[in-house]
């Protein structure tokens, strides 16, 4: 089994967030790597891990960081993958970390997310991989379509709460 | 009994900022409906509701949402009929939600309330009906004065407090 | 002729982004009045004119103000009326009116629409008058279907556009 | 003894900032009041309130508000005295009630201390008065002597502090 | 004719801004001088003004300035004077230079005014002035009358202003 | 020739922005498409156009939008392609763009570009129908290695650039 | 043994975040002094010691700050000697501090970190020193490599973390 | 001559700011070169660049970036020397620049300046070479002296304005 996603962040400390793009992950089966690296204290490792990632099989690179987060423009700087960045809100509520991130300049793009959120970039590498997996594609739509039924549950419960002047279905 | 007023929330989870507004509704007996619909989960059913809302004897809808708030505003572009917004603060303080809500594009205006201000919106809601429904003005005016009490009330309490140079009435 | 909307700012110089309400209005055939005022330096005009606006015939109140845009949250706390607010940009691009009309206290919300967004300020004052006069419903509706026709339009201009390995439809 | 400082909130819950204010008047021995009054809910008091408190002998005017907060500028736009504004935190970190409260139109001022600033308010309170008050101006000139013995106890204090490389006095 | 107030500014091209004072106190027949200090480029100069100005029969000291604006600050911990602050916009809209000057720690306010705002600055000294001086509160009255007369005439203006649909006085 | 790529704006408007993505994909001769679609003057457009853009053979869709900008989001919620957002800076200095597109909610994702980034969005499509071309692999490798000559070259320029005391390569 | 880098801070309330600054010099083998001293509240003892630090062997100055934070500006006015600011979140998350330390005017730098970023401030003295201090050079240098281990056992705790469809190295 | 400071930008679009941190140096007699690098589009050369600068004989970075700016923290991530970051305002006002400059991970400071602040990155870097070269640090303390005098000046020319109330020295 060969990984297809890469999954980076810097610290240990980001895992709470990040995990959430792995169990996604998981739960479409999608081969995946997680690793640890820091575009201000392992540069080189940065360097080695995006310029190679493509030829080791990865397709989609998802790197989450904060503050200042260099990481995942770096390693789009550094690989013909698509690098989808997740902000982490580590100070100024995520804020610093999205600017530095999203606002990338012109060659270089980042496929940003929000602050947080680490599932919707793993359901964003999904898509792209979807793109040339029909079975994939069979599986992403399914769980479209299943997102439905939160909202169904959610109004059904809604139903449940009562006032004198509440209309129900 | 048939609802003038839909409120609509993307979430259970929204719940907690928006029974505020049925609550009022409820005060002031005006029947009113509760449903969970989702601009990104659910846009078919948004679209259905929205666009069958006036017909089924709604006047005013009442819409939460955070983050990249879009119902209120794909709401209001299926309906000629007001829409209230109500930013729900779930990430960036209510921020992301109240730019999302209020910054509509010429059209397609969305009345807007502030961040977590689902009691608002209710009252909002009661200011349109009562433009033609003089017994409910009549109560309006009634819960507007009595506003004033809450202030003497605190006036009174502030009297209550003590200091050496303080001058009481 | 009575006017049925007011229109009230606190400065000629608020008239280029105000009048976009007026002109809406027209195109609506609703009569309506325009007036300064001023929460800051006429009071005690603005509560004269927010106490007698419902039983001088006015149904809404569009207020537009910039800066410590106090002038919509003053209006609604004297009458029962609904009240739409327009922030101005005068300063702070607009952020500062923004958040000094939306963020009404608990009781007096104030109904807000975008950053110098006069056009929808009126249009959501017609949603509101529509309610009880289905004429005005009608030509509500006329106009927002209306509002396709200028992005079938743009999408035309758009097929016009020419590249080598661009589609046409 | 008559109140020379009036201290104003729309809301016992303002109390907690607030009573830092009183606690500062009532050191310097200022006779002062305290009143709850609403921008939005008792517009009519608040006039009444500010277009006496000159001729009622108030010297200085200190008003806190939260959200969209209109009190101080409204209380400014009805007396010639001087009012100072206290921006409280009650919601986006208080941004909302600064701008709300310092970006006043010309003509009316509201002097701004920051963010839950209180008992700042009341020093200034304290030096417009002690303008003309010799005694008063001699305990204002004690108290401002006296925030330095606060540092000096700090700086005594950080000498404690051990580390084997750092040099003390 | 002895300077009643003193306006600092940090350089001759904050002059367009801070003329807007000097013009009111003027037009009050307030006697003032204007001085160039730096916060960061003179202090000793800045130290040695704050702590002569009240021997010197200053009042009211009004200081302009922009970026990371320490002066207002820096001259009112060198006085027992009020000191008005007007946030100058060099940069970031103004924003950085109006949290620079109205978050003041405890102890030492700065009364603060709008970004840009040298005019209310003048305003606010007067108020502070006419605490003890009955014939500038009488010319302050007048003033602030006189306010009301804008607004009138932008209301004759907006009776010029024609739509079919327009309902005039 | 089928289009492979999408390009959806909201007006006309917003071709300035929007071509650069045009451009890009033209020079990388990957078929496209250009429309105009508005989440909220012609909503059932964009859900028609959304649910039938991957059995048309679209593979990615690049929308771009300002102000309250729901349109890549409701495309999001209407289709299992990868969706890249551009925010316009149509007001607030697309601040209000950037956060409605970036913060979609769990389950729904955009892939945000920079404010007005449409050449980015572009390269991103073609990153992401690279993972299954090798021809457009390799223009995409060589596209990324030319990158550097414009750098390359804006170093040689800043080395004619004369002081005495700057030394040259 | 003589202090080459100097601590500053307004009050033993910052000594937790500054504390670590101390830390790192400490474990750099660098002797350092501490002490409180505020722009505000002592602005002649701040002059004193910053005009007096050079002249008493001190290197580099570390000045951390909250809210309208003068001090590290102040400092820097006063001494040839380089100043690192360390924003220090009291308030507004710490942006108004990083705002009042960071947008300093032509002539008078302050070397910013991030917002409670003391850590950061001290390995930038020891860089400023490590210039002309071969043994710290070296010391500097070892403590940078030492990062990466940080990284690297980050990376070896992620490959602990176990999922079906996660692949290990 | 070897040059002690080294510019770094990443286009010749950010040469009319980052020229005044060169004119500066030149005016201080401190060789220094010149070079474009971009962390995005050239970061093997940035890493070269960075871990050979100290051998070089460097020993100061000034590094300019825009938008989401990484140069900086990646030059500081590859190098024992002070990096100075100079935020330059490309979009967003310069805060997407400033905060993804300032906001470093513990380890690797970047020494921040104000956004376009490119002379105060200079002197700044001046202030570090001083500390071992005592004929710099005398013309540093010309530099900083010489300050004043324009300050004088301003001061002179505000005595030239006139208003009849305006007391002149």
């Amino acid at each position: 089994m060969k990984a297809l996603v890469s999954i980076i962040m810097g610290s240990t400390s980001d895992l709470p967030v990040m995990e959430k793009a792995a169990t996604l992950l998981n739960d479409f089966q999608i081969p995946f790597e997680m690793h640890a690296l820091s575009a201000h204290r392992t540069p080189e490792a940065v360097e080695k891990f995006a310029s190679q990632a493509a030829s080791r099989g990865i397709k989609v690179i998802i790197a989450g960081a904060g503050m200042a987060a260099a990481l995942p423009g770096v390693i789009a700087a550094n690989t013909p993958l698509p690098v989808i960045g997740v902000p982490i809100a580590a100070s100024l509520s995520g804020m610093d970390a999205l600017l530095a991130i999203v606002q990338m300049p012109p060659g270089i793009p980042v496929a940003t997310v929000a602050v947080n959120g680490a599932m919707n970039a793993a359901i964003l590498a999904v898509e792209m991989l979807a793109l040339s997996d029909a079975g994939l594609a069979a599986r992403l739509a399914a769980y479209k379509e299943g997102l439905k039924d939160k909202i169904t549950k959610a109004d059904q419960a809604l139903q449940e709460v009562s006032f004198p002047y509440k209309v129900n279905d």
